[in-house]
């Protein structure tokens, strides 16, 4: 039997969603729960959460926006309001109808206490903040309103994937109230970019930015915008929406405000999203066939010190020189927070590897010899593992944030590369079609990649290709020129390329 | 008819339930949500709870604890697994029965999509997160798990009252495992410490730590010990527990390790939680007739800056020192966060009230003659609104810490004053009956406040007591000396004073 030449098996070659399931397993971040759909978000998983909700908290700070909480639950009728969006979640929501259990005649517990109108659990709170809203608003002077909720929200999924598509998951939604469309449309944007900046800066995922088709925007908005990424796999995740609902939900919740002008009319308002299917995105873009790659700015911890101590006599010496490089470590600040250190006292095989596995950015090795020579021994973890360096110690700390950078953009160009080597201008169907058709049956995800093609903007078109390939236009980028081309499907008329790809 | 005195009607003295209503809805802090039980967090009460769970997040950390999440939904059969936990929970829990809605004949939305297994809305995570915990440990080096999440909780409460008892609230939950009895009850010792610490330290209120009866213990718990605060209407609110549960919940969900002799055995687990409720005991410990009142550690914002333009051509004069003030407040720290600056440039005679309904510890004027005097025009919450005083700008600035800490000690040392001067040591059952009695059947709610008198420690006259008078035994206080005594109720021996009080 060939050994494993990898810490993860099956490879992302031999399989890829069995492949992310195991990396996920190895590296301890997540697990299923026994609730149907339901994850456990394990610390060194949770930890990705909390970097990316305190970065992301600042920066809507910075613009104005406040924290509030709303309900968890939400009143049947409230769904009703807004056509559309009643339609997009009824069929997968959990449905509250009882508020508290008894002993039947078998002993067994059953719901007792009927309620007179069942609830739902939150999906979203368009419905339950425009309440609120409509209560808030009154005159021009209200507004703008800017409010965002740190939340957990559920849609009743059927096929789930840990952090992906979760029946539960954690997330924020932001709700703002305007006077004007413009201002509306503005902040629409204002956040569409801040997630681009978050995205990228931070988690290293390059993203394409753009407005979705009518087909695949949210139930009840006007525009859906988006950030669009690249996995692995060279499936589309879509890893960020910002809506302009227009004046949708003000209607539906009856939010007016009088005018400087003394008229009145309904606000135009905006609500935007990212959740824990960010460190789903984040795995699958960056992470190998050793494990998870966390990117620097955003990773659970920056660097793992692993002292060596192979005698009892040397134990005094590695320790005391160990802890006092955590300390020395420590004090410094690496992208605005400090350097988070992790010292593994285990002498085992199995250190190095939980490490690798864990997607550390860097790992220390500390032994007798190197600290003779005042070095320490550093694998990072964008590199073949064997390849460790010695580095001297004052030298390391103080080059540390470099170091970390250097990873954290080596990062960014890979993911950017293996977006664009996967990238196609397709003008033409056949080619269209053996580009999204797999070659081997028995490894479906195996495909072409995101292709750039002409479509004329009828509905019918972008279905019938679903219909064929399972392939949906992912959006409708901001950055591309406008160019004269035909549509892929029906050769009308059109005036700019798409972006094609089979999506998470 | 009667000029109004104080912005809040009616007075504490004149309807103490009704005043806490008003003293929220004047702050603008959070309202009553159309779902029944549930509230509404507005983003001025929200800080106060941001500030809450940054200040024990850190302290949480720096004792090792790890955050985590765990689903929102507990399976019945899991519930069921403690026999007094089940008891405590399944009278008000939300119960969630189906997973999708549907049309009806008549065209109405109605629950569709039955589960096999009704779900509830966790109330508290203890088996849950036994579940897990079961899973992950395996071996004495596996423990001390330490784990904490921040989450929403539901319990289907009858009769609510915004921010102290609410069907869902926000909360964190502590939950540890332990490989001996003495560490665990050490954890639950040192998380209640920390506790009071916050809520003394931060929230300037006094606490008594205790254990629980085990009549008023957690369902489960083999002990619950608590804190608890005087409010100003005397009655008791309990601020905050510390379980240890023994190897109960570990039974329960079968948590085994092996021991280092290499035996099995259950590990020891311990809870403990603070919520939301505590805005309200902050509400109630420290507002007046004229609003709320914040201690400066735990405020919202720290100071509100009020320019006075009485004519155009001041404006730009008024503006620049206004903004160059609040640049230079921005700039400093006070008690490890940044100094919070609200600057209100709204010309109206309500602009000041807002802010002392709000709670804000400090009110500045800058008008055209303070600038001529290079001096600021300051008001303090914790005193008469009219006592405003003019102190130069520079040593405003150089001061700003010490004033802030100088209400901060004063609004400690009045709430401390006030649970001293309500607090009876009592011995005899005609004079406890009476202090508990109210004397004017309208205001059920003015009594006697906190008495310390002997307890035998049966539960027999512990019920009795609180039948007769609906007063209840807080806890059996930590700090009170041992003495001998009898028993208010029953006259048998006792060994020490319990704190007795009506209680939220």
């Amino acid at each position: 039997m060939k050994q494993a030449q990898t810490a993860i098996r099956p490879t992302r070659e031999e399989n890829y969603p069995e492949w992310y399931q195991e990396v996920i397993k190895a590296s301890d971040m997540a697990e299923l729960s026994p609730v149907r759909g339901c994850m456990v978000i394990k610390p060194w998983g949770y930890a990705l959460w909390e970097n990316i909700t305190r970065i992301m908290d600042d920066m809507f700070k910075a613009t104005g926006v406040r924290n509030a909480y709303f309900p968890l639950f939400i009143p049947i009728n409230f769904l009703e309001k807004e056509a559309q969006h009643v339609e997009g979640f009824a069929k997968e929501c959990a449905v509250v109808t009882h508020h508290k259990l008894e002993k039947n005649e078998d002993g067994a517990l059953v719901p007792a206490g009927k309620l007179t109108e069942p609830l739902i659990v939150r999906p979203t709170s368009e419905t339950i903040i425009g309440d609120s809203f409509s209560k808030w608003i009154k005159s021009y002077r209200d507004l703008p309103v800017l409010i965002n909720q740190w939340a957990n929200v559920v849609r009743w999924e059927m096929r789930t994937r840990i952090f992906l598509r979760t029946s539960e998951f954690l997330w924020q939604e932001g709700h703002t109230a305007h006077a004007t469309r413009q201002e509306a449309i503005d902040r629409t944007h204002m956040m569409l970019n801040l997630y681009k900046k978050v995205v990228q800066e931070y988690m290293a995922m390059p993203v394409i930015i753009g407005e979705k088709t009518p087909a695949e925007k949210f139930p009840g908005a006007e525009t859906t915008t988006c950030i669009e990424a690249m996995m692995q796999d060279k499936k589309a995740l879509q890893a960020g929406t910002s809506h302009f609902l227009g004046q949708n939900f003000a209607r539906a919740s009856d939010i007016t405000f009088q005018t400087p002008q003394e008229t009145e009319d309904y606000v135009w308002t905006t609500s935007w999203g990212v959740s824990t299917r960010l460190i789903g995105g984040l795995i699958m873009t960056h992470s190998d066939d050793n494990g998870i790659v966390l990117p620097p700015r955003i990773a659970s911890a920056h660097v793992v010190l692993m002292p060596i101590i192979r005698s009892e006599k040397d134990r005094e010496t590695v320790m005391g020189y160990t802890d006092a490089l955590a300390a020395r470590l420590r004090e410094k600040c690496y992208y605005h927070r400090p350097i988070n250190v992790e010292v593994d006292t285990r002498n085992t095989g199995a250190r190095n590897w939980d490490w690798i596995k864990k997607g550390v950015p860097l790992r220390v090795e500390i032994g007798p010899k190197d600290i003779e020579k005042d070095s320490v021994f550093v694998g990072r973890r964008d590199r073949d593992p064997k390849d460790k360096i010695a580095i001297q110690k004052d030298e390391f700390i103080a080059t540390i944030g470099d170091i970390l950078d250097d990873i954290q953009q080596a990062l960014f160009d890979r993911a950017l590369a293996f977006r664009e080597a996967n990238t196609c201008v397709i003008d033409d169907i056949n080619t269209f079609d053996a580009f999204f058709t797999p070659k081997n049956k028995e490894k479906p995800e195996i495909h072409g990649g995101f292709a750039l093609a002409h479509w004329c903007g009828k509905e019918a078109c972008e279905a019938s290709i679903k219909d064929r390939l399972n392939v949906s236009i992912r959006c409708v980028p901001f950055e591309a020129e406008n160019e004269s081309g035909k549509c892929i499907e029906c050769g009308e008329k059109s005036r700019k390329r798409v972006v094609f790809a089979k999506a998470y």
